[in-house]
């Protein structure tokens, strides 16, 4: 059975270290041990980690804006296990090394390109494992996930992943600083 | 067969006077008589304005912005044939009377509700019918359709539609003046 879902924002900022530690465990894994303060529920934010966290070959990132730490530490942690990850981001919502945008991302040292146009690369998708696209209105910033509302598609499809995945690279090789 | 597009953007502004006067014709129905100076030839501009244009009982849409004059006809014009329009947008894109923003809609008696909050209204979908669900990354503004990237799905889909209208009626009744 394919792999449909739909995420309704704003959620909760929920804790989600037992997510970042064992990938498929519950967010309430670790309530009594965990200082954080945070609700340790499900939320729409732990099932979009979820569905990165299931990354084992490749993720492809394009997204107008990237600062969110947790959705951050989850694709840094895809990088340590060797996931292929490639991000393409908007240069207006990039920071200059130091800046707290995107940093996790870029000090990991995952491939980013950018953006130099006019126009803005305002995309918010990523294909997991050449797979299963997720999509919306969500740009990945605490902001967006707390504050708004927005929605966020994962659909395990091979056409719309196709599809995507042309646009992914027709983006990264636009932005090829070379 | 069930109806599933995606549109990527940037598009041409192409000229969609055809599609505005008889909803079914191709963009190019009338490209010598047109003096617009456009474009005559099909885009996604005019693919998103064919699927809207084929509603003939309800439509509904959720948008961050909408202030494209092209889409603004459209949706005056199905209000004209009796479909039931309703809008919601965000407060930080309806402008007041006189304003460009939405003012096509606004003065043609369209029933439109707007946010309040802090957080911002930050969807970008349609649904046509109860039938087709239009959603994605694109603002629905002339600078997105010309300059950015930019993604929209167009889905025959009954849970998804399912879904997004429960979400619409959530918003429509949160956003009630009264
Ligand atoms: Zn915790
Ligand atoms: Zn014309």
């Amino acid at each position: 059975r394919l792999r449909r879902e739909v995420l309704f924002f704003p959620s909760q900022v929920t804790c989600t270290e037992a997510l970042l530690r064992a990938p498929g465990a519950a967010p309430s894994a670790l309530p009594d041990s965990c200082p954080c303060g945070l609700p340790h529920g499900e939320s729409s934010l732990s099932r979009l980690m979820r569905a990165l966290l299931a990354a084992r070959v490749s993720l492809e990132l394009c997204l107008f804006a990237f600062s969110s730490p947790q959705l951050g530490r989850a694709v840094q942690l895809l990088h340590q296990r060797g996931v292929r990850v490639r991000v393409v981001t908007d240069c207006d919502y990039i920071g200059p090394p130091g800046s707290t945008r995107s940093h996790l991302v870029l000090s990991a040292g995952i491939q980013v390109r950018h953006d130099q146009d006019l126009g803005y690369m305002h995309h918010k998708f990523a294909v997991v494992d050449r797979r299963v696209l997720i999509t919306g209105s969500l740009n990945w910033t605490t902001q967006a996930i707390q504050n708004n509302r927005e929605n966020v598609l994962i659909m395990e499809d091979d056409e719309y992943v196709r599809l995507f995945l042309e646009e992914f690279e027709r983006i990264w090789e636009e932005f090829n600083p070379r």
